[in-house]
């Protein structure tokens, strides 16, 4: 079976063809066929990029209006004979689509088949993620239109996964009619990794999904903590929208939330600069002022000694720290602490500084292998004396995709 | 020598009067002749509570335009016959003031003697505590009137414990420019009680301050937790302002601060409004929309089997807990957990909770002792086998103003 993954965001178009073999499935045995990425949606100056696996890339820049357009580009070079692409031939070699849609609220608690009542769901949750969900709801569209009502279409939801956690978890201290009228509570994103990082790891520890107990880290432009029992989510750091927690790229994280009405006093900014404030140019660029690259800033601190790249890693690697204590504690312990993501995949830098004088929480690192583990690919980097197993697991949020959209559709 | 502490807030005057006498002080040997209470200042119908230790409270319900008056009201009744203070016959007998000053910026980073540059200091501050130092500074301003400028005051700062931490924990993600232009960092309160809460601690235990490693929580309307390595504060959760952190009363704690964004949006508030919302309608009040007061929230949820008053004391005592996580991570362990404020010193069920399930941290409870400790008084109420010593210590910002005043006049 052939899936097409779609992540559509408020500008951008990004897809995969997976091939799922079900006999295989368990081994991560799909393939991943092609690739791409359509960026600048809405310009004279979009940028295509496609790209069939072992092929040279197809490069483009060009108007693209819309989202609808923008897969109807991806869709024409899929059906040319000019992608490549192994095994597929034409739009008919496409099974189903799989769609990462943002926010599923509190009615989408799991990967649903796409229907006109799901789309009308996805619309109404497009209140909590509006740059999103709006987004993935043209994607959906698109397809149907450019595909026919006869390739089934999957939504997987990024909330999905966090709606175990309880309310002692997932309420703010607000006045309870915030939510009752608003549903203004915690969600949580980066669901669809953290789901594939419990499943993943059962399989490496060769136990069952409902057995994993873990702190899950998903730390890349965007960051998330994920307390795990019994393979599911009790606690996460994202709430209402993603911008919660951690420190990240260029989201501020966790914040004295009446820092925004010292700010609209003394700054005069209304809401709208204060969320493009708090979102796209704080984090670690803000605080840098460098980047919102975590290997440059590695470089200009280690290498170059500068103070406010140090400083903004000081501070990203002591939120996580923070973060796997309070997580321990709502927990009572855990088996393991799981870094993915870029930047948990790729920097043996910021596992040391979150894992290092964490002895009393059970936490001691191999250093050697940490600093020896081949880039993206996953291994325990913990000493055997850690009470914690601490592990590196590759995420594939693509792939989680597309099983759901088999199972869904195998049906 | 006979200290007159005052707490000057937006609309109240609080005041005591210690008798400090230096060869007891290591054992609290300080008595509190008199304290009072003046609230609704600013109206026609005020309302004045003054007592003698030992005596019957004075009352009152008067006009009080103004802080001035207040504390000339305060004044006129110590210098009467009437108040029967033991010891004090007349104003001439007050040998010193101690004010409450809430915020020191990063300007004062201890107590210090009152003079014109320390006034022009606290009304700069007044851009973080726009409705405490301007309070407070009108305190200072009405005893040199009414006292004479003989008589020394000194201005305690609700902040100035906090001045220790590192920039990593001080820092919010936030462009560096905010932090540069406005001052916007984590300054921290209840300064006074963890400095309290310190000293008791290395007095109960026979060491040194620079030897206390301790997590202190002071749970009271105001609730903050302060992680404290040799006797210095590392980090604590209040923030810029004293919204930021553990659930209180009215105020919301930690938020998604996109969440103001989004009210501002869908409800059409502003920043004023907002403001009010998160400090004075949130909290457990918001939450359990029945009583800002701890004792109401247990009365109806263990009584009553109210469900909203339970899952504020829920959500309540899992703050806690992940704060306790989250500063064990900080300082990799710690040796004590100390409860104090009036929820810390008074609700087992609050203690109860927080240090239930968390033998991984190395907690546990003994419930009997935890049960069976006499409200306000302090007290061990860990296990023997538990790793971290946890106790009970009830603070006394007042007495600790006293001291402060007392060492700083005395030279």
């Amino acid at each position: 079976m052939n899936i097409l993954v779609l992540n559509c965001g408020s500008s951008t178009v990004k897809f995969q063809i997976i091939n799922t073999s079900s006999e295989l499935i368990k081994n991560d045995g799909e393939r991943c066929l092609a690739s791409g990425n359509l960026e600048k949606i809405g310009s004279q100056e979009a940028l295509v990029t496609m790209k069939a696996t072992g092929k040279e890339p197809y490069k483009d820049v060009r108007p693209l209006s819309d989202h609808r357009e923008a897969i109807n580009v991806v869709l024409n070079w899929i059906d040319s004979g000019e992608s490549q692409i192994e095994g597929i031939n034409s739009l008919a070699d496409i099974n189903a689509v799989g769609h990462r849609v943002l926010h599923g609220g509190e009615r989408f608690v799991q990967s649903v088949i796409v229907d006109e009542d799901v789309m009308k769901g996805i619309d109404e949750c497009a209140v909590w993620g509006p740059l999103h969900n709006p987004a993935n709801l043209k994607g959906i569209q698109a397809c149907r239109a450019l595909l026919g009502e006869k390739v089934p279409q999957v939504a997987v939801f990024d909330t999905d996964f966090h709606h175990t956690m309880a309310p002692e978890a997932f309420m703010y201290g607000l006045p309870y009619e915030c939510y009752e009228k608003h549903g203004i509570r915690r969600y949580g994103f980066h669901g669809t990794s953290h789901r594939y990082i419990t499943q993943k790891f059962a399989e490496v520890m060769k136990k069952d999904v409902s057995e994993v107990n873990i702190i899950s880290l998903h730390l890349g432009n965007g960051c998330s903590a994920c307390a795990i029992r019994n393979g599911k989510c009790v606690d996460t750091s994202m709430g209402l929208t993603p911008l919660e927690g951690l420190l990240m790229g260029t989201r501020c994280g966790d914040l004295d939330a009446s820092i925004l009405c010292f700010l609209a006093e003394k700054d005069g900014l209304n809401f709208q600069e204060l969320n493009t404030l708090i979102n796209k140019k704080s984090g670690v660029l803000g605080v840098s002022g460098i980047s919102s690259d975590m290997r440059d800033l590695e470089n200009a601190a280690v290498n170059e000694g500068n103070k406010r790249a140090q400083l903004a890693l000081d501070m990203f690697c002591m939120r996580v720290k923070k973060y796997v204590g309070a997580y321990l504690a709502e927990m009572n312990g855990t088996e393991a602490i799981v870094f993915t993501g870029g930047i948990g995949q790729n920097s043996n830098y910021v596992r040391e500084r979150v894992c290092s004088n964490m002895e009393y929480l059970g936490i001691v690192l191999d250093k050697e292998k940490n600093n020896t583990l081949p880039r993206s690919t996953g291994g325990v980097i913990s000493a055997p004396e850690s009470k914690l197993l601490v592990t590196v697991l590759p995420t594939n949020e693509e792939l989680m995709i597309a099983r759901d959209t088999l199972r869904l559709t195998e049906k």
